[in-house]
Formats: structure tokens, sequence, C-alpha cells
């Protein structure tokens, strides 16, 4: 391991290895750790929450940070492609962080910087951070992740942080409940996964039915502007406001409800002073989470891995990724997909192709 | 003391306390004081010579700095309400010091955060360590702060620096000269309290009568928009321009001329090289006025306190802040106010109540 | 040496200094040489390529830095003057590095500064950081910088770092290839200098020509801009757009391609993994030339210096520059200039004064 880009290239063991150091991290203080490292701390696009909790790992490891956190004040108005502002950042630095507003952005970055990537955040593909520091919650909250019982509940269509966190948690043997309104309910990319592997979930539409036996409610926001008819928003976005009449004493006495933040109303400040309210305590895990990922990119750390994932990628000039948001549509890239065993999908923003 | 939040929350004691330590942290070179602290610099409006004087405070002492410094590159675009954008902000660093653009903003944020809080500026409310710099550089200047005679000169009805500083100097029997014409003299509540307190003050339109007998020259920008009439702008406007004409040769001896910076035109800058130009001085006390704000806010010194001072707090759903600036209009507070002996103020942001 | 304004300012033995120093710092880690100093980093117009240089370059000599990366979130919206913004932050920093639009800004900043002011571009005037590591990069690539053979393509009107590149380079015996459309072929100024030096140069169209004989190619962007007609920009642009097959086996076997960055399609991506490609090479060594400035301006090396080059300077009120982006024209100079034998010229922003 040495870039973070997707949790596509992760194992289960992985996983907890990197979890494990988080761990260590978190409760020792290593403030020389990165001594003398430069972080190049490169936001596309504006992410605070994501920017200073990086941020903060670097400075609590002994690293330096240099970067943008909006790219108002970069080259990128003069027309400078991504390719040689990672070209220049890896002169700069010794570990590039980058948010980026194209799908694979991340992907491509790593091909072709020398030094590690991590990607925090690349247009709607992944952020595996997030997806990290989520599980790390789960597990420092219940002991372990296996078989927990995880409501998704909100926007699930467009949510990336949803999409990410399932497809992680499948390893751990968990039983999910997709709770949404029809329009922005699960994709079926998903649950045909799910199906394929035989494991157990759920689509329904109202939380209350399934509140007794959860263990965590994922909370995320729903976007008016999803929603082609007000009429149709209005109808759905109450059922997902939950407080405190709503949730406690209704639910698992050890139930936690985690949100990826910032949440706009779907939460009620009332519930914030709950045993059950872990969302804060969740951003914060941001921070060792983090800290881990810095150690093991930059080879500070011994971990057990046995390798990377192997994938069959292949290059062409006529097999062309569809997504229009693609980085693929915006660098010049070498054109790779990935081939499964019935599917191929686009090496950078991991869409599937279609032959 | 651990948030620094209002002048009013000092006595004079405190004030003294805060102004030694500063003194001391000048004289010293303390490199590692707040070694391996961060800390979390908060601009929801641009304040340049503001944040980067924290910021070189906290480079001083060898803490680091992460933030924002102004609110396009975060998540208040997507709505997040102050009080989450703290409870994050806390999980990164160990202490933070935010610029608001709303009135009591920095009184919610610290009952919020868990981490010491220091105010930068909240809407129109208060500044305390433009105050303490203020008064540091008076005693520095003349050995001791009692008994001067100060003239502030200027826009004396929206100056937040210049009621702070009124409020402030009043504990060392100070006399004061507020230079303004009537449009924007100095405002009533002000001179209620000094004369209740039967603190001499004069209120005049012309400062060059009393030039001769004044120890400090507070000077403020007149703004152009206060007027409604131009016509009223221009007759006083050039009243209030000084130069090297103006005042050297007519004034003390040890006179000194302050300004809170920017200035636009108020001050010549043929008076800069004057023994009487203190306002560059003055900028550059904010550095150990700021890093003695650190280290007494983190506990890294000892000092003499005798503990907060009492305030009769209530809360109540009817009796309601009417600054229509408050933050109590923008966030979920606890509608709090605080009862003296005559009246009733906002516990926020320290405006009037009327029952 | 203490403040770096001008290329102007350096005799040949002081550059052949500022590169020993860079090539020590290249070789060695210094990482404790500017240890608890602050760099005052002070972007009035974005450049990320030349902010995060200076600020990897500060960093890896164990420095701090603050201050901004674009005017929006500065005092300067309040009308402050750029006298008065770089008082203020002598205070707050030990040495300030500045990109400013105004030409001239640099050499007035460090009239009015306390501490070192390193100029990292003002308007159309200098760059001379740019220009060292351009000279760096020449020498560390052929040993030596004496007798090369240096083809400039492009924009070679307006191109600051084009002009201040010849200028150095004919300290070092260098014969000059200008290759441009006429409407922007180098200035006849230039032209003059290098004609009373007796020093050899060509002006052509078509690098095709001399691409064999050739040690170094300059590319520069052509910008569309810069041509009245559409028409003959297309006519042009073409020309100076150079891929693999347009230079591999055509040129020197070590003949280096270099730009100053960012290019935009003038060098095709396929030149990149060539052994002649040094453009990014040239940007990393941006890194050791900027340490080797910081630690020469703060006086932590030691160099052989002759002192600074002596110039007739003058102040007057009515011999003033004509050039309406000069300085002097936006802040309270003291309207200097500098007679050389013949000509005059102004002292901030080095453009010629008729008499």
């Amino acid at each position: 391991m040495r870039d973070f880009i997707s949790m596509k290239d992760f194992t289960k063991e992985d996983i907890l290895e990197i979890l494990r150091v988080a761990k260590e991290l978190e409760e020792k203080n290593e403030v020389e750790l990165l001594k003398n490292k430069i972080v190049g701390s490169l936001f596309f696009e504006p992410s605070t929450r994501t920017r200073l909790s990086f941020t903060s790992a670097a400075y609590r490891l002994g690293a330096k940070v240099l970067g943008f956190d909006s790219p108002d004040a970069t080259s990128l108005k003069k027309g400078e492609s991504l390719r040689d502002t990672i070209k220049m950042t890896e002169a700069y630095s010794d570990i590039i962080v980058m948010r980026h507003n194209r799908d694979g952005a991340a992907r491509f970055a790593a091909d072709i910087a020398k030094v590690p990537v991590i990607n925090a955040g690349d247009g709607a593909n992944e952020h595996p951070s997030q997806t990290l520091l989520d599980i790390y919650t789960i597990q420092k909250e219940f002991g372990e992740i296996e078989n927990k019982k995880i409501a998704f509940i909100g926007d699930l269509k467009y949510g990336r942080t949803v999409h990410s966190l399932t497809k992680a948690l499948q390893l751990f043997n968990c039983e999910f409940y997709f709770v949404a309104p029809k329009i922005i309910q699960i994709p079926k990319y998903i649950t045909r996964e799910l199906d394929e592997k035989g494991i157990k979930y759920h689509l329904i539409e109202d939380y209350k039915q399934i509140l007794h036996e959860i263990d965590v409610m994922y909370m995320t926001r729903i976007q008016k502007e999803r929603f082609d008819a007000q009429a149709d928003y209005e109808k759905v976005a109450g059922v997902y406001v939950i407080d405190k009449d709503s949730v406690v004493g209704k639910c698992k006495e050890d139930m936690i409800i985690l949100h990826p933040l910032p949440r706009v109303d779907e939460i009620k400040i009332d519930l914030d002073e709950t045993k059950h309210a872990k969302y804060f305590v969740q951003a914060a895990n941001g921070v060792p989470t983090r800290e881990s990922i810095f150690a093991i990119a930059l080879d500070k750390v011994k971990i057990e891995s046995k390798g990377k994932i192997e994938k069959n990628i292949k290059t062409s000039d006529t097999v062309i990724c569809g997504n229009e948001k693609c980085i693929t549509k915006f660098e010049e890239t070498e054109n790779k997909y990935v081939v499964t065993g019935k599917h191929i999908y686009c090496y950078y923003c991991n869409k599937d192709i279609k032959k």
C-alpha cells in the first residue's frame, strides 16, 4: 500500500491493519513520526471538514502542510492540466492529498505522481478516508465490525459515502437496510452485487419499522435539488428528520447514529447530547484514521498486507468510458479499463463500460 | 480565564495580568511554550491584520495553525450551522480563534466548544484582543495606564474599537475627549455610564482646541457611507485628517498617536516618521498581546486572578434580544440574558433588552 | 545582499554564489537552518507554482509561513496602501516574499520594509527567483553556464522571464536565438544592448533551422490575446508546438528543453519522458534555489560578494516615470530614478524615462 485511491484496492486484512494503526496512533502521541515531511494538500473544490481533518492529522504527526483550498487561487485559471499540477506538487511535497471534482481524478494522479497520493474525494466516485473513518467508528463503538445491522437513511442514490461504505461492510458480514423514497433509493448495481454474494438487505421507505433492530443508523442529507417535483420532496423530506422523540427509547440501548456531515436539518440538535449521537465522534475519528493513512503511505509503520489486489488492467483506444464526468474526458490518459469475470469497468472512475 | 470573549469578563487585575504576561513573552523567547498545539483559525469574514497577527503569535510560541481565511472555501455554503462548524473544529484543534460577522457569535461558540475560544471580532460587538493591545501600547509607551487623557477622533458612533477601549480605560481613571461631528458622536449609553460613574469626559468637534493637553490621540476611519448627505461628509471629513503640520509642535512632547488600522487618509504619511506615530508599533504589539492570550487560555502560564466576574444569567423563551444581527436570530441558542441592577442585556451580543 | 528584487543588482560572482549555496542546500539537509523564522508570503495575485515553491523551500529549512494567496481575503478591499501592508507584515514575519501586480512594487516594498524582501514577481517587471532557477538548471545539466547557445521560442515580446534570463546569461558569454513571429519578437531595447556589448544573437521565425545547434530550447506560452487578428495567431501558433517527432533525433544529444510553466499546449506530453525534457526538473530546482535565497537574505550562510552594484540614484519631482502600471502611480513614493551613461530609468519599474 502506498496510494489510497479506492476501497476496491483493500482486502479485509488491509482494512483491519489500517484501523489497528489508527488505534495505536490515537493512543500514543507520535508527534515526530512525520517530522520534516511536507504534505501537499490540493483541494480543487472546497471541503473544510476533510481538509482540516487531514491537516490536523498531518500536524499531530509532525508534518507540514502546503497547498490550496479552492481552485480560485491557482494556475488552473491559466489552463494548466491536472497532470502538470501533479508533476509540480510532487517536487514540493512528500505526499499529496487531493480532492477533485472529476470522477477518477485520484487514480489518474496516482499514476502520474512519484509520491504517494491520497484520494480525499474525486467527484462522485470515491472518498476512501471517509469510509475508513466510518468503519473505525463502528469498530471503536462496538469493539468489532462483524454482523452489524446497518440502516442507511436519506439520499442513497447519489451518496458516494453510502455506496463506498456498503461495499466495505460487505467484507464484515453485515446486514443492510436501505431506507429511502424510491426516487433516491440505492442503485441497482449495488443490490445486484449483494444478491450475487448472498448478502441480506432490505429496501424500505420508513425507518420506524426497523428502528428497534438496527445497530447503526447512518443518516445522510436529502437534497431538494434531486427532486423534479417540489411536492415529491416535501412528501418524503419530513420522514427522514430524526429527533430525540423519534429515536430515544425506541431503538436498541447501544444503537449509534452516524452522519458524514455537514447535516442540514435531518438530525435535530436535541439528539446531540444523547448517547446514541456519534456523528461528532465520527468526525473526530477522521484524525487518527488519516494519521494512519499518512503513516502507512509514507512507510513509517509496519503493516501485515498480502499485497495488492490483482486487477486485469487493459489499455485500448476503442473501449472508452461513457461517463461524461470521468477524468478521461479532460486529461490525456492511457484509457485503461479493468476486466472482471463478467464486466469491464473504467480503471479511473470505476463506472461499468458497456461493450 | 479560558475563553477571551468580552472585555466585560475582565477585572482590572485580569487586564494587568494579561499585560504582564505579554511583556514577559515579548522579552523572553518562549519558542516551545505551545509546542504540538494546534490553533484553529476560523475567519468567517476576512481580516488580514488580525489573522496574521494571531498566526504570528501562535508560531512564535511553537504552535501550528489550520483553518480558513474567508467563508468562500467552507462548508458554510452547504448550509452548515456555526454550532456544527465549532463541534468539528474542536476535534481538529486545541484552541479556536474566531472572527464572525454576527454579533454575539463568539459567546455562543465558547458555550458550544470544549476547547478555549478567542474572539477575534464578532460583528459590531467586541474585539477584545484589539482593546488589550491598545492598552498594552499605552502602558509600554508611558510606563502606566492611570490618569491618561485620551482623545478619540473620527467615527465614534459605529467604532467597536472605541467603545471597547473606553470601557476598559474607565478602570484606569482616564479622562476622555470624544472628537466627532454630532452625526457620528459617541453613543449616549456610553456617556450615561460615564456620568453614572462620575468619570470626566468632553464632547467636542474640533481636536485643535485640546491638542496641547492630551496624552493619546486615537484616530479612526470616517466612512463616507455613514453620512446621508454627501455635503455633510465633506464638511467634516477634512477636519479629521492630521499631518505633520497640524500636530508636531502643537501637542505634548510625549503625546502618542494610535490607530487600529487600516487607515485610509486620516493620517498623512509624513507623520509616520515622527516620534508621535505609534500606530505601527501598536499593530506590532498585537503579537505579544495575542501570545499572552494563547498562553493564558491554554493554561501555560500562571496568573493571579480573582476568578470570573459573576453575572446573573437567566434563560427565557419570552425575553428575546431585539438585535436583528444577533447570533440568536441565526442559531438555535438557549436565549440567555443577563440581569444587572437596572437593566437586562443579551448574554450573547451585549445589547440592552427592553422589558 | 539582503533583498532580492532585480537581476540588475547582482554581479556574475553574486549569481555564482547563489547557485553554489543552492547546490549545497540541495545536497545537505539543513532542516533547522531557519528554525523559528517566519516567512510572510504576500501574493497580491495568485501564482500557485511560485507560492508553493517558496513555501516548500521555507519548510525544508525549518521556517514557518503565513500570509495570503490572493488579495480577496485581505484588507486591500478596505483601501489599505501597499506601504501600510508592508509595515504590518514586517511586524509579523522575519522576511517577506511578495508577488504584486504593479511594476516596481517589489523595490518600493524593499525600501519600506525593515525585514528583507524577496520579489516573487512584480507586474511585467522582474521575477528574479525564476531567472536564478533557470540558470541553476542550466548549470546542473551542463556542469557550467558559459558559452551555451540558447533559443528562446514563443512570446518574446511580453515574456518577463525571457527578458530577465537574457540579461543574466549575457554575463556568461552565451549566444542567443530569438525565435518568434515578428509581432511578438524580442524588444529592441534588448537587442540594442546586445549590439552594444557585441554579443551574438539571431532573430528567426522557425526553430527547425537551428534545432541541431542549440544547447537549450527555452519554450514559452504564446497567448492568443496578444494578436489583433485571429488569422495571424493561427498562422504562427502551430509552428511553436513541439512534440517527440519534431525534436528527438533532430537536436543535439544533450540538448535540454526548459519552460517556466504552466504550459498550455506548446509542448506535447509525449516529450515528457524523453531525456531532453527538463521543465519539471527546472520547476523542482525552484526549491533549492529559493532555499538559497532565504538563507542568504537571512544571513544564515556566508557568501563571497563584492558588495552592491553602485547605482547613481536621484530624486525628482519633475522627472516622472511614464509607465502607467508603475507603482509610482499608485503609492506615495520618493520618485527616484537611476542615471546610467546615456539613459535614465525608473528606480522602481526599470523602465526608461525620456528626458
